[in-house]
Parts: structure tokens; C-alpha cells; sequence
């Protein structure tokens, strides 16, 4: 039986939920940190289940050109081989290769690609795209999509989502279920709300256990992305878990979820803490300005990680200026657990009934306010 | 009262001792992980302790230019600012300050520099070496010295080496003492055994509660190495700790230690994590190598850190050829208990009356054999 979804509490729109799969139990709204080529940077996977990650991300794309997904397939699977047992979610891998704009070619049949490793030449198509995430043994398979580029006219919009759509249904058919696994779909439409009505509908014909939004936070900007969830959120099933792929800044995800998503991933935690940009409490820092010089004290004084609870900001800094693989661990380690204190901290919102209405930046500072000095 | 020196036992020339300090007890023969701009690079410090380090190195030269050990000062010294609160060990800064040939000079008073960061001059005398090592709070502060480059002629190596005596006791009249501190004094004199005499007697005469032995690994060769430890330990008192400096591969500490060394440091086993190089039970491997490509057989079937316990020598060659920082995390942290459990096992060999005799590659093979199949 595929993955299933139980949908514990509301409040407004925002949902708390639970998603049962073969690797495990995941709460939603669940943050999950990109471990692009089988490893979230910087971190080893015990700490990023410290941090209170359920699931993570792999990316199709690089793992099918390095390791190979039949390398990882004869180790076991990206659980076994990366060390981390929990539920994984691959993306299809079309978001990458559309994105190498000079070293691909599209048509109905799929994308042939040129590596940016070593030049040498592919085809992902929805069949092959499926193919690999099974070799990887994703937890959660992703459709193989067109994510469409931003901006777009009507007609482009729906060209690509209705070939989207066929790739949806290719997808599907390529799909082998084990019990737990699941394949979600990916609704697009750009800014349409036409074309993502389409979507959505053309997507429950074909019937995932998941469905998610594709083609936002591209460009549009928040209160775009905000709107284009109002106008498609009401066209997906209550009873099926709602991912919104790649977002995004805590006031993103918080939006989002007061719009009823109950799924993210995004870089920024990751990457932000490898270019000395920390998270917290009392706002964005960036560890490099020299106000940080000879502060003594904690990067974020209302959180438990290591960088927290036994550094100071001045030492943080050294550590950045002196270009110490250290800090940017643990600047990494920092944002992974802010991004999940927040998660964990819209989860006990829901369940107490609030529905996060307001602005976004507010509600995230309503639910981590900064520590008592 | 300063630190103190307890030998244990011994077999042969090999002295099993134990250093009393005011950050807690070491156990001698003891490996160094060497740490710096105040971090063991790629590693959280309560990592390094795990591996059984007890003791780490800091670098005045590098510390004194940045963060300055004015600030470190300010943060409570080295221990707390970086988290690490057993004793530490900071090096005088006269290797590097020698290392920057085109930068410096020096005079009987020390030596003049320009910082590799900034440009900016620094002067670094026994006086300011031993203020910037209090201001760090070194547990063991080391004595301002020249480390005689190699060769030398015999006039070279007496006249560098009667400087460093100069400024031994410039450094002894400079050191403020307190409760489980020390001074170390450095023996130089090249290749040169009326030189080693003379230095380790006039060190003596001005009395330290430990003597290094510097200027060797500098390019002599390991038997010539072996040949002056025999040379000069003979001249040095039994009753205290004898640190042979930047020293070194594992075939080197074992025949020191074989030859009356308590005492290592080396930025080896961190170096070469970070360029795939692997110390193992079966010989030094490095992971960029294609054989081990689909290899899923663990780093090193008989050591138990989590580089070795948790995954494949396919997967870290996966990490070491995407070029990502866990790669580098694991083999650190794999080299680093390699030299610990070296240590270990040479402790344990001394205390069974194992002198250590033979060739230091069999003796490296005898003391932690490949695990079984």
C-alpha cells in the first residue's frame, strides 16, 4: 500500500498532519533539508536528525551523474549508502536539467542533457527519471515536470504544464509501488489560475498519494506566490499531504502554511550557513560584519545548538574571517535547527488552533520571539 | 606550582608517564591534534576529545594576527573561546614567523615580520611570545626559539642554537607561573651531537618542567631523526615530559617513543583528511583512487569511528570526488582516532613491557593489526 496521510487538526486553512511511510512517521508542516549528492553539507545525518528533521531531500540529477543511481542501487540504496534511515524524497530531476539552459535539449519524449561534470551526454525522461529514483529507493518518488520559467504568456504557461501533465501520467505508469513508498505529482501553471486548476484536476485523474506545487518561487515574489497558492490549494484533495517544492525563507514557509502547504524544501538553511548568514531569533545576520568582532554573546540566545549554546558570536566570526570549515558547520547546524523550531513551533500552533493570519514576517517572530535577555 | 610529571613505567627507552596540569591529566605517550586558528580544522572539539585526545595545539603566530590574543583574552582565553576545556598547548611562533623568509627579520632582540593576512609588522621577541601565549592561557606555554633550518653547518647550527638558549631564558625570566602551568624549554643543535648536549644542559641549567626537542622532521630523514633522539635524550632528566616537535607519521612516533618521546604533534592526520589520504590498519589509502569506487567495505574494518562504522570507502569516495565537506569531516575525524588509538595501543604495549623494538613500520603493524575478515 502506497504512503497515506493522516490529517490530524486545522486551524484557518494551515493543517497538522502525519505522513506514514516505509522509512517512518513524518509530522507535518515538515521542513526537509537538501542533501543534494547524498549528503546535506556540512553535516553529518545523526545531526541532522538532531535537529528534528524527518525527511530529507536527494536531487535525482546529481546522484544519476555521480555517484550513479546504479551505484548507489548496488550499495544498498541512498538510505544505506548516505546513512540515513529515515524517509528520503528525490526530486525528478527536470528542475536541474531545465536549468542547464546551454547544455540541453527538450521534446515530448524527455530532456537530453550534457553533464556539467564531465561533458558527457544523457536523456531523462519520465521513464528513466522513475527508473533512477527507484535505483535510489526514494521514500517519495516525484514526477519527472517541466518546471515552467517565470514569467510566462497564458499559452506558454499551459503548453508546458499540459506536457507536464503527460509526463505526470508517463510517470505514473513507470511507477513501481512498494508498500510505504509514494509518487506525488506536481501541479503548474504558472501564475494562472486557469491553467492550475487544469493542473491540479488533470493530476487527480491520475491519482497520487501527494500532490505538489511546482513553478513558484521563481521570481514572482512572496505576495505572487502567496496568491497563486489561495487560487490552487482549494482544487487539491483535504485528504492528501501538500508539498510546496522549493521554499523558502521562514516567512515563505509560514505564509504557505497558513495557506494549507504542509511540505517544504529549500537550500537556504544550508547554503546561507556556508556563506556566514545565520537565522535567528532577532533576524538575518551575517557573521562577516565586524560588529560581531568581540560580541560575547550566543548567535541566537533562544536556541539549544551547538553553535548557540557553547560559542560566541565573536568566536563565530573569527572562525568565517579565518575561513574555517568549522563555521560554516556550524553556522549550517544553526539554520537547520532554527528552520526546525520554527516547524516544530507552527506544529504546536496549529494544534492549539491558530490559523497564523497576518503578516508572515510577524507570525514567524510571534512563534520564535527572541530570548529574554 | 607548576605542572608535573609522573613516570609510570618503562621498557626499554619507552617511558609511560602521566602530565598533572591545571586542565586535567594527560597520559603520556601522548599525540597532539594540532588546532590552529583555535579549531582542530573540520572538527566540533567534543568530537576531537571522543577520539581520545586529551591535549591540542594552538598556534601563537597565527592567533597573535588574527583573532589577536588581546580579544581571545577578553573572551576568557583560548579554552573557552573554542570550547575546548583540557589543557592546551601553544606553540612560541617562532617556526612560522622563521617560515616567512621574504617577510622577516631578525635580530638578537627577535624577529620582525609582516603578517600573511594583512601586511601589517608584527614583532615577535621571547618577551612578546610569552605575553601572547599567557594572554591565550596555554596550559603549556613553549619558549621562544629559532628553529635551526636543516642543513646547517656545525657553526650555524652552535650559533642559532646558543640564540635559542639566550632567549630560552628570556622566555623563563618572562613567564608568570601559576598552579598547573608550564614553560617548555626547546632543545636545538641540528645534526649535531656536542650541540644537542649543550643545548639540553643549558636548558637544564635555566629549568623547565618539560624539554622539546626541536628542529628535526625538517628534511634529515626519519633514521637521522631516530639517530638524534638517541643522541640527545640521553642528556635530558628523566623526571620530565620530553616533546619531540611536529613529529609526525605514525612509523616516527612509535620509533620516538621507542626512544624516550612523550610528546607529539602534527598536522598530519588532519592535513590528510582533507586530501583524502587515510591512515588505516592496512597501510595509507587514498580515497580519490578509482578502486575504490564500488568498494563497500569499511574505511578501516578495525577502528570505530563513524567514518569507519557507518559507511563504505565507495560512499567517502563518493564525497571525496563531489568534493563535499562531509568527506573531509570523516576522514579528519578517522585519521585523528587512528593517531589516538596508535597512542593507545602504545601506552597499553609499555605498560606489558614492550620496549618497541624493531622496525618502526612493523612495530606501527604489531601494535594495530588489520582486522579480521
Amino acid at each position: 500500500m502506497t504512503l497515506s496521510f493522516s490529517l490530524l487538526a486545522s486551524a484557518g486553512h494551515a493543517r497538522r498532519g502525519r505522513i506514514h511511510t516505509a522509512h517512518g512517521t513524518i509530522e507535518t508542516p515538515v521542513f526537509m533539508p537538501v542533501g543534494t549528492a547524498a549528503t546535506v553539507k556540512a553535516m553529518r545525518p545523526e545531526d541532522v536528525a538532531s535537529t528534528g528533521a524527518q525527511i530529507i531531500l536527494g536531487n535525482t540529477y546529481h546522484l544519476m551523474l555521480r555517484p550513479t543511481a546504479e551505484l548507489i542501487a548496488r550499495h544498498g540504496g541512498l538510505h544505506k549508502f548516505m546513512n540515513w534511515p529515515g524517509p528520503i524524497l528525490t526530486d525528478s530531476g527536470g528542475f536541474q536539467v531545465m536549468s542547464l539552459t546551454e547544455l540541453r535539449k527538450m521534446t515530448e519524449e524527455g530532456v537530453r542533457f550534457r553533464s556539467h561534470i564531465d561533458g558527457s551526454y544523457h536523456m531523462l525522461t519520465p521513464e528513466r527519471s522513475i527508473e533512477v529514483q527507484h535505483l535510489l529507493d526514494a521514500t517519495i518518488t516525484m514526477a519527472f515536470d517541466e518546471c515552467t520559467p517565470y514569467p510566462a504568456t497564458h499559452e506558454q504557461a499551459a503548453d508546458s504544464m499540459r506536457l507536464s501533465m503527460r509526463w505526470a501520467k508517463r510517470s505514473k505508469d513507470a511507477f513501481i509501488g512498494r508498500d510505504g513508498y509514494g509518487l506525488f505529482g506536481i501541479v503548474q501553471g504558472s501564475i494562472y489560475p486557469d491553467l492550475r486548476r487544469e493542473s491540479a484536476l488533470a493530476l487527480q485523474e491520475i491519482g497520487f498519494p501527494g500532490y505538489a506545487i511546482g513553478g513558484l518561487a521563481v521570481g514572482e515574489g512572496q505576495a505572487q506566490m502567496f496568491e497563486a497558492l489561495e487560487f490552487t490549494t482549494p482544487h487539491l484533495p483535504d485528504n492528501k499531504p501538500r508539498y510546496l517544492m522549493g521554499v523558502g525563507r521562514p516567512s515563505d514557509i509560514v505564509g504557505a502554511v497558513a495557506r494549507g502547504i504542509d511540505m517544504f524544501d529549500c537550500v537556504m538553511p544550508t547554503r546561507s550557513g556556508r556563506t556566514a548568514q545565520a537565522f535567528t531569533r532577532t533576524g538575518e545576520l551575517n557573521l562577516r560584519n565586524a560588529q560581531f568582532t568581540d560580541d560575547p554573546a550566543p548567535l541566537d540566545a533562544g536556541c539549544s545548538c551547538p553553535a548557540c549554546s557553547k560559542y560566541s558570536r565573536a568566536y563565530l566570526r573569527h572562525l568565517v574571517k579565518a575561513e574555517e570549515i568549522l563555521g560554516l558547520m556550524l553556522l549550517t547546524w544553526h539554520n537547520l535547527q532554527f528552520y526546525q523550531d520554527l516547524m516544530a513551533a507552527l506544529r504546536r500552533a496549529i494544534e492549539a488552533g491558530d490559523s497564523l493570519s497576518g503578516d508572515a514576517d510577524s507570525v514567524v517572530r510571534r512563534l520564535l520571539p527572541p530570548a529574554e535577555a
